[in-house]
């Protein structure tokens, strides 16, 4: 048993799989708080789209114009579908560059611009900023992808 | 080759490893039902959104009248997101905290509470529960993933 | 340092692990390819959903006529929602699917007709192909998924 964990634990103690592990987590983490912001506008703004989560407060015909459509919860929805398409990619892609054998400097270039970039794009879009903010944002965690991208498939591909 | 392979094998023989695979591989299963479920309610109800899809059974402008939302469908729909929203998380996190060394008694509380947690939500969201059913599941999901994150930050971070 | 790296390098080295290495990596590329599209219709169709998005073009009251949904727009988001749900799960269940030890010739071509499935959906789903071809390109995907959880679960149960 021993002899095993030791070996699971190597590979948490590699450099670049450790800046992975690191910078997944910062992402799924602000991903994952894109719920609370939800939750926060539809309370805030009492814009629900489930009859159930109207009951607690309101009872009978009243409940039903609170079942709506809020700007402010829509525009939050979309930044957390964003996030999404685009750190879904990242947490595979991610990976199997991790495990790729990248230069550490190289490795956390990548995952450092990527977290800033979708860190960026969420106050893009919440505040929200003048283009081109969430555009550019949203781009350079694009193209930071492709970049991991070609490095898998320069040292994996096998088809 | 067998010397790779043995390597690889070990690593799916680890008991914390197998567990995480075992309630990974049954979340995702759980979510890929979704579509099933909205499939079967977009035929017994009759509510589509492509052209196409209306075409097998019914032809020209009649077809028309089938291309509608209809409010089960589109509650199956919001549990599937839910699911993505939150599974996705647990996807990347899970996998670099079964890899952090947690103990199995630990390991395994986790992703029981988690897949007890999206299980007990599809059924608050889709029956539908009174709440607070389907915001408790979520949140225990919710708690149990920023558990494991924080494991994951304490043994592996490197910014 | 080096060790390790050797360590991580022979995951990469596996010919199960390198084609699902480049597989995921196509099918996350593919998915990736949904945001140009979506952003190359939302210009040509002039339909946007965010108010600062038409302010570089169009200025005052006027801009408020691009805010608006287009069914090419819708058609490719459905398209990349679809992607979300099919390809998660397979990154998840073709990961522990790698890692439990499968023939690479049964690997090659679990990995390969999931790859031919979701192209062949995102083809059927865009121009679109009369059904039942998007509805079969979607069930080869998920047959497959289906069949890698089955081997995973074979191999790792553990609950």
């Amino acid at each position: 048993r021993s002899g095993e964990m030791a070996k699971l634990t190597q590979l948490i103690d590699n450099e670049v799989f450790r800046a992975y592990a690191t910078y997944t987590t910062i992402v799924l983490l602000k991903m994952m708080l894109m719920s609370l912001i939800t939750a926060y506008f539809r309370i805030t703004r009492k814009a629900f789209v489930n009859p159930e989560d109207t009951a607690s407060f309101c009872k009978g015909e009243n409940a039903k114009k609170y079942l709506r459509t809020d700007p402010d919860v829509e525009r939050v929805r979309r930044g957390h579908l964003n996030d999404l398409e685009n750190i879904v990619p990242f947490l595979g892609i991610g990976l199997l560059y991790a495990l790729s054998g990248p230069e550490l400097y190289t490795a956390l270039l990548h995952f450092r611009i990527f977290a800033g970039a979708r860190i960026t794009h969420t106050f893009a879009y919440l505040i929200p900023l003048p283009q081109p903010s969430r555009g550019l944002s949203w781009a350079a965690g694009y193209a930071v992808t492709i970049s991991m991208a070609y490095k898998v498939l320069k040292t994996a591909l096998y088809l």
